[in-house]
């Protein structure tokens, strides 16, 4: 088809879009007016994709990076036939119910591949399902797996670190199946790009070992052809497409006021006289909406020869190809966990608590070979590495992504792999410098996708290092966010406990939090139930008497809470200690549950060497807590135990002020 | 002097280093050993600085990037007299009370510029201190303010994406004064640079518009001339110094182990063997200690001219200058504020809650001219730009920085600009981004720098645009960062009290959170008094009786509360509504007056439109809390209220339950 029958069906994706913003007295005109062509020559002519079938394994994954522009997203949607985006739901843009909403929120069933807005996630998203599709490949052959990655993307994901993280990344890695569409419209919301930035953007991808390709944004022809040349290339691919913003609105077009001003019924008029587009609103005439549905339809064979050679495999490659697809886990992947459990207890199973869950991981990768593991340049002090091989340009079949120094692309990778599927992302750095990944991590937490981390030096427990290295908050902020659960084992029975929990867990992302210091057992005794999925249990039930002081604790002070108890016990005071190494698990058992583990009418004391911030909750109001009061300092570990009274002695003093004060009854 | 004659001296930095990492039983070596020539090209013949007047106004500011390299610093600052870093002191390194903390810790008395080890943050302070010294020029001249801005850097700092958005925007800014010295050692704690990084990192500055020279790190004389030569450079420099990592000790030098492998008395002694150091522990010599020294009292001369210029300042020029050196507020700078407070309950005061914000700001713009704005281009919807010029390349008298979409610069861009002090940094941006400046926020917590943050869109409120742009745990988790005000006011008033309390606290940053949508006034009567400097205050009081119910709520929602309140006392249930502007405000308050302020042996209920994290220290036992289940939804503010239930109707209900199944006196 030659540019000049496809110009019209462009068109169809602007005044779409201008129809739904008008309507919805907001949106962002920009991506969608300026991107219509790219968008076009995308899908009319390369993008493999099945509206019919939008799960389609072996489906090319496409990502609006620039989310704001989510109309352009919805108007493709429409247009190729997907059945859950009707005009009656872009009737409904921005509006509550509507599944096109201001941002497009993840759901592979409507189409949408990830949820953006935040900006240089989409990209980073999308750096990740490159990787997942080259692993995937690497392990099932073209056959299978043999899709490729795009992404379209505003000057906001270029300028962004974390973009910047997956430029150099990605080119490191020749993620040759991923290409960036450019919308280089030299405009942010500020007004012109050059307010903030004057370096050649194309010349920083190549410098990164991108292939890079220039064309005018607003020529079907040159658009198509280039996603022709990247087809072969042997590096990611950014095509540069020179566009004018909100093109086709002559109030606004190429102006800052292109991004997202107001549009009126009257910008939708001159649209429609400046563009010649006779058509109502809303209104796609068949002779443009038929070939828009043609092309939802240009992949119709590739999809059933995909299911052939799926169907034509020996049964167990077709088994074990679905099993991974479905994100599954193997038959009997827990047996290593359970094995792992039984010699938990063993006093010879103290060792540093990231190094517990090192061995549990290691047990993993043997058996679960679609779990991949990033980590931001820590392998040694992590040690998740294991058995894994690199995933290199070389090597694809490696399931270690060396990250870099770059946090934050590492967790938005991860968020891709998972939205990808037929991989397990695990992301591994330390606890203090979660707060570089944490905005991924809210969106795998928004999105509910299953995806790991492991967190370690998670506490004061870190020593030397200091206070830039020592979370002190960092737990409550990840216990504030909705979705995400939080799990600090106290030993390694509690930590293959929430092992085993993490990886069952696939309505959202799991953040397990290690210390570097050595965990003794705490268990006493073997539990063939895993009690850390209940979130909180007693560890140690009240002996002298009728229970008077509740010790709450978790992770490396769970062992300074029951020395505690025996002191206390010693004394007469009738103590229990509760172990909580999940608190979002904790807070869904029944009520009853819960106010047996917490006890009633007694004093109440939580450890953790933290903040107090949001341990209320469970402390109750004569409660009370030892733990930081605020940053940590440098010196030795034990040397800071004591210096912020984070002792037994200290839990003692507080259980029996407070027993002093109350009116609890006494053995 | 010649390299010949430097080399023993770049020596005493190695064995200063080695010997305090032996003796500490950890450290990093990998930089002090390998920019030993580096620092010592720097600081014999090139650096601005005072040991005996360590905070001179106008020095040269150098900050350690990598910071994990401290032992560089510290031998340093001890081998030029900085007297506070003693040899005690550096035996010291890494235990409990010594200066010579694991990491840098932010105290310019000692010579310690900015706390660093979370890579990226350093180089981007870096930058806000060029930019506050490039801003100050523009007002003061060059015999008032003219001094350089130094980093050391190592890969991780340019891997990080804080890294790469300061390389971009410095070099748009052409940031002529701000030099960095780039440990090119080709060794990350994984390995080999080549791991994870195949980039040109020279070209990528280059194109990014910088002047890089390219030298050998251990040429002494080499790296002396780049420096010679980047003091006449119109565009930031970086210094590209090819290093050996770890160098001097044979074991591990040029590999991954010269990062930071455990050094032993072995290793001491075989880098004394290498380098022909015939020096014991921790011995300068006089002949090595005495042209170090010399090289510390290199600037006195520069100095007293300095202080003689000042010193002949006209008397006002001089009282100005100096109260902006020392970050004092212009006298009267409250009057506008007053004046503001006193118009702010009439009716006609009720806008966008980031308006009411803009227009305090605006006035303050004009009369404390020392405050700089930062925004990642989001100036039209949070409209802090007011009536600031831009400043660019060409206009260093610009107060507003255009960041582009970089959010984490602007953070740590902030940080740089407070510690150089002579500027008021406020940074601005939309509260669901906030992650993305979190890390930079974390270390102006913890080093107590009076950073100001304006927060906008900062609730479901923001309605259409959806749960990626609606914070509903970002409130819960700045609270819970130590040393860190979060206000969130309800009204004109609060927001004018509120920002009055951040422009006067010095001792940490503070986060000011506002509504997108109108705010109307929910104070009734003019307060001579600062009631919002209390974090909680009884905004109404109950009425028909002895107070049964406390509503507490914060910002938007206040409005809320106080609606419930006419709803519950027109019932008979007397109810007293209490704002909560700022909850760490109000932790400092006495107990008395919080226990008067929360009332006690009644029924509390929270209102925020946020998770719950958090309030039950507020709430008691039997406290009921209205606010956000999780994560928002895209659609109208009010449709989205009245579905998550944040509504006076479900606050009456929840009220009048709690009040039902507790022993509260009735009315």
């Amino acid at each position: 088809m030659t540019e000049h029958k496809l110009q019209p069906l462009a068109h169809a994706i602007r005044f779409l879009s201008i129809d739904a913003i008008v309507r919805a007295t907001e949106g962002h005109q920009g991506v969608p007016l300026g991107m219509a062509e790219i968008a076009t020559a995308l899908y009319a002519g390369h993008l493999r994709f099945n509206p019919d079938e939008p799960t389609w394994w072996d489906r090319d994954r496409i990502v609006l990076s620039n989310g704001h522009g989510s109309m352009l997203l919805y108007s493709l949607l429409y247009l190729t036939g997907y059945q859950h985006i009707t005009l009656d739901q872009i009737k409904g843009f921005r509006e509550f119910g509507s599944h096109c909403a201001g941002h497009p929120e993840y759901d592979p069933e409507l189409g949408i591949e990830v949820t953006t807005g935040p900006l240089g996630q989409g990209i980073a998203n999308a750096f990740g399902m490159a990787v997942a599709e080259a692993y995937l490949n690497a392990r099932f052959g073209d056959g299978l797996v043999n899709h490729r990655t795009y992404a379209f993307v505003g000057d906001g994901c270029l300028q962004e670190g974390i973009g910047q993280e997956m430029i150099s990344l990605a080119g490191h890695l020749r993620l040759s199946k991923l290409t960036l569409l450019w919308d280089d419209n030299q405009i942010t919301d500020d007004g012109k790009t050059e307010l903030s930035i004057t370096e050649n953007v194309a010349e920083r991808f190549r410098v990164a070992g991108w292939n890079v390709i220039e064309v005018d944004g607003h020529d079907i022809d040159a658009v198509s052809q280039a996603l022709n040349a990247v087809q072969t290339a042997d590096r990611p691919s950014m095509i540069a497409c020179r566009t004018i913003i909100g093109r086709g609105i002559p109030r606004v077009q190429g102006q800052r006021g292109g991004h997202s001003a107001r549009l009126f019924d009257e910008d939708a008029k001159a649209a429609r006289e400046l563009l010649k587009w006779p058509h109502g609103e809303f209104d796609v005439p068949a002779e443009i909406l038929s070939p828009w549905r043609e092309f939802g339809r240009r992949n119709n064979s590739a999809c059933s020869d995909w299911k052939q050679r799926v169907a034509a495999l020996p049964a167990a490659d077709k088994a074990e190809f679905e099993r991974v697809m479905r994100g599954e886990l193997p038959a009997g992947w827990q047996d290593v966990l359970q094995a792992f459990k039984r010699d938990a207890l063993k006093p010879e199973h103290a060792q540093g608590g990231i190094l517990i869950s090192a061995a549990i991981n290691k047990l993993l990768s043997d058996i679960i070979p679609e779990r991949m593991v990033g980590c931001a340049d820590l392998e040694a002090p992590t040690a998740h590495k294991g058995p894994l091989a690199a995933f290199t340009a070389a090597n694809r079949g490696g399931a270690y992504v060396h990250c870099g120094v770059r946090e934050h692309l590492m967790g938005a990778m991860a968020n891709g792999m998972a939205a990808h599927g037929g991989v397990i992302p695990l992301s591994v750095t330390y606890l203090a410098f979660s707060d570089y990944e944490r905005p991924a991590m809210r969106m795998a937490a928004l999105m509910g996708l299953p995806v790991k981390y492991v967190f370690s030096h998670d506490s004061i427990g870190i020593g030397k290092n200091g206070p830039t290295h020592q979370p002190v908050e960092i737990l409550a902020s990840l216990r504030a966010m909705p979705n995400m659960l939080v799990m600090r084992p106290a030993d390694a029975t509690e930590a293959v406990e929430c092992w085993e929990v993490a990886m069952q867990h696939q309505s959202g992302p799991v953040s397990m939090v290690f210390a570097r210091q050595m965990l003794a057992p705490v268990r006493e005794v073997f539990s063939e139930d895993n009690l850390s999925a209940r979130g909180g249990y007693v560890l140690r039930e009240a002996q002298c008497g009728q229970r008077q002081v509740t010790l709450l604790a978790t992770g490396s002070e769970v062992v300074i809470a029951k020395e505690a108890r025996e002191k206390l016990e010693a004394q007469g005071i009738a103590t229990a200690v509760v172990s909580l190494p999940c608190w979002e698990l904790f807070d869904a058992q029944d009520a009853s549950y819960k106010e047996t583990v917490l006890g009633s009418d007694v004093v109440r004391v939580g450890v953790e060497a933290a903040v107090r911030f949001g341990w209320d909750q469970y402390l109750g109001s004569r409660g009370g807590f030892i733990g930081m009061p605020g940053f940590g300092a440098p010196g030795p570990a034990d040397v800071l135990y004591r210096h912020f009274n984070i002792t037994s002695e200290a839990v003692v003093l507080e259980a029996t002020r407070l027993l002093a004060t109350t009116g609890i009854h006494s053995a």
